[in-house]
């Protein structure tokens, strides 16, 4: 990954010059960077882009060329532009892991450090968090409609990505959420990723005819050949002229492998019933049909409730933009700041009430019911309460205290969710493979409810907060409104 | 740019492979890239990305890690990974230059090479191509809705964009389609675009009070000087605690430069006017008033039709990510391929009937209207036609051929759109810079009829085929359907 220090909002560093010339840049502030509503309706979102953080902040430092143009806007001191070249990251960083479920309000990503080099990282943390994080919740949506029956569903967006990155952190995303393969051969190789594809229209069309397009390309790819049986006429041509095909590679009597039909036009539930019938009649029941054009969620569910025949899912330009919600939202926020040797909570208010911030240094404890192993809630606790498991715990949701959920010794157990991946600006963690990634989120996906999994008005996650952070946060509130 | 050739879709390269078995590889094909739809329902799109697609055509090469990786697949035999360890682009591209009114169903984008090479560089041509003719064209519309009065539009989306390079990328097209500045430091470094911001809440909360915060920022940038005033309570403190700023500021006699104020929350019609009285009454008549927070084109008209007193629009998710249509929608289709020494027109049905592709090698010639250089439409044309505008001109919509309409010698001029990029592989064009890319498409975009520019239900600008093309089309529709 490049050096993308310069990667930052012009804001960032008027402030940046600002804290230096005040003399406050060395205290130490904590940021947390949270979302406040899952995309696309979700239950729950996946957390990615760690391990595109950790290689950002390794990079961090202001080249020569930078300086340069810095100083070219003529509002940067000297001394400043000193200070920026000796620039490195000395703080820490907590996260949730990659491939975990999420859910709003809660911190997926903690920064400690001096409020001058939070304050730079800023942008590009919530850049590659937002993206990731975006892409693999939407893949999680739709891995979940295409369920266990299906195949594979397969990440074919490259070309209706915004720009490269998007496609190849958006491949990764994408697998982390649950897809099983991508179309993206850069994304493949930098990750390990399986890729999967055949041939296009071009493929037939520059043939005198689509019987000989399907032929050349089966004597090319013998044991992986899917034909795209839509360019002129599916089920008049394609279809007949795949089966012809088939025919024949079976009475050469070599293994076929993994072999079918691609369906990329046309009424889907109709042409795979269709194509599915006259596969089975030539015999062929091993013969897979993907479908691909414009699929969504939506749109595959809808399909298999219709008894659609599609063993395998490609999705391109719903997947990788997630088109419905195109941004995930996170945002970093200032909740304490070293004052007189001690850290300080700070709030803010705001004109929208649910962008008033919580106070603190936290820690975020996921409870687990002790029977079945699926999440009951998220409890945020300050950074020096601890959950003693022996003893009974009472949650509440802080938006209605009131309503108080309480659990006996036994009935639950309780695990942190984040951990250490920056200490002293030293990397501490190491990401595990992409595919490792994706299968912990497989089994996280697991812990819950299938309530929480239903693609609309799924059932809300409590994310509550401990009673003394909830203490905390009011006292402040009053005291900001009452002192300002 | 880095090396992108393995961003590619997997299919490209077993195609390749294909090609190259039959050999076939070396036959030259025509490739159009065009797009069916505009975005966000405008009347036109901006072309943009060329500067990226030309660095990407040049760049490209496999690497002895990429064949290594490409070996491992067990797919791809020595004699063709042999092929691609030498492969180069060798082929021409004409394309529409950046900055240019376009529309649906002309190409912006001519490849003409061995059809080995130009089916390579499909995926990653759509995808830098789709991303900023997107993002150049929601930033005409954002512009457009700000009009002439307001001092400028910012583009404030990096930490919301799909990944660095949509930050990046999204910036220049947004500047390239009408923004006056970014607040994206890299993208202003890369590009030459002039970078904005001041400072964030986060600011403020790190002082005891507002004010101090205020003062040092003001300490630290005296002729740059934007408070952000919503941190606590905007009329009731921010505005006043400005206003003390400025005073003093003022009571100093220095020079203030660009000051003022920017919102980020609540009702920016109502704040914005209470602010701009408050400012007034204080006598100051120049501070400026910023908006920012979950704008676009929408909501920017509706505060103009309620008089609110914004004079900046800084406008980031709706903007950077096209949130409303957030894909561009382009393809990549083969018309044509060298057939017995002769190039031969290809066509693709399809179930679809919008899906259906124009064959052959074209021209673009756009109609202007004498009288006022108004565009009155684009004419598509075959590669060996030309317009002679001493003879008078016959136009009709391929889609209701009896619509004519017929302009006399003296009534028209016209001009051609494609401009050769690539000739042999060699670059034979240089990108002009962002910023006169931008001034191209101002004076570009003026060309058209208010009635195309407006955001809802525009007038549709005719793209018309001449008859010649039509002719061609309609007879191999007709052959391609009876022939397979």
């Amino acid at each position: 990954m490049e050096n993308y220090t310069m990667l930052t909002d012009f804001y960032q560093l008027t402030m940046m010059q600002g804290y230096f010339k005040s003399g406050l840049g060395q205290r130490r502030a904590i940021f947390d960077m949270f979302y406040r509503e899952n995309p696309s309706g979700n239950g729950f979102a996946i957390m990615a882009g760690l391990d595109q953080l950790m290689n950002y902040i390794e990079n961090l430092r202001f080249t020569e060329e930078d300086l340069d143009y810095l100083r070219g806007e003529d509002i940067f001191s000297e001394d400043f532009l000193q200070y920026l070249r000796n620039f490195r990251f000395t703080g820490d960083i907590r996260a949730i892991p990659e491939g975990s479920v999420v859910f709003p309000n809660e911190p997926l990503c903690v920064v400690t450090a001096p409020i001058i080099e939070a304050q730079l990282v800023e942008t590009t943390l919530l850049n590659i968090l937002n993206h990731q994080c975006l892409i693999a919740t939407k893949a999680a949506r739709v891995c979940h409609a295409a369920g266990p029956d299906s195949d594979m569903v397969l990440e074919f967006g490259a070309r209706r990505a915004q720009g490269p990155d998007a496609a190849i952190y958006g491949a990764r995303a994408a697998v982390i959420g649950g897809c099983s393969a991508t179309s993206n051969v850069l994304a493949g190789r930098m990750f390990g990723i399986p890729v999967k594809g055949t041939h296009a229209h071009s493929w037939v069309m520059s043939f005198d005819t689509e019987l000989e397009a399907f032929a050349a390309y089966a004597a090319a790819f013998p044991n992986r050949c899917t034909l795209l049986v839509d360019t002129y006429d599916t089920l008049g041509s394609g279809v007949p002229n795949a089966i012809r095909i088939f025919n024949d590679m079976r009475a050469a009597g070599k293994p076929m492998g993994y072999y079918g039909i691609r369906l990329d036009s046309g009424d889907f539930a109709y042409l795979s019933k269709e194509s599915r019938k006259m596969l089975d009649d030539a015999g062929h029941h091993d013969a897979k049909i993907t479908a691909s054009c414009d699929l969504d969620e939506t749109l595959i569910q809808s399909l298999k409730l219709q008894g659609a025949k599609i063993d395998n899912w490609g999705v391109g330009t719903s997947l990788i933009t997630s088109k419905d919600c195109p941004a995930f939202g996170g945002v970093y926020k200032l909740v304490a700041v070293e004052t007189g040797g001690a850290m300080a909570p700070k709030i803010k208010l705001s004109e929208n009430p649910e962008k008033v911030t919580v106070p603190g240094e936290k820690k975020i404890y996921r409870i687990y019911d002790a029977k079945n192993h699926k999440i009951k809630a998220d409890l945020i606790t300050l950074a020096d309460e601890t959950i003693n498991e022996a003893e009974k715990l009472v949650l509440f949701d802080p938006k209605a205290p009131w309503k108080k959920m309480r659990l006996a010794p036994g009935e639950y157990y309780a695990k942190q969710l984040l951990t250490p991946i920056f200490k002293d600006g030293k990397r501490v963690y190491t990401s595990p493979s992409v595919m490792e990634i994706r299968d912990h989120s497989t089994r996280d996906q697991a812990t819950l409810w299938e309530e929480h999994r239903r693609l609309t008005n799924p059932h809300i996650m409590p994310v509550d907060l401990s009673q003394n952070l909830y203490d905390l946060w009011q006292r402040m509130i009053y005291e900001a409104r009452n002192g300002h």
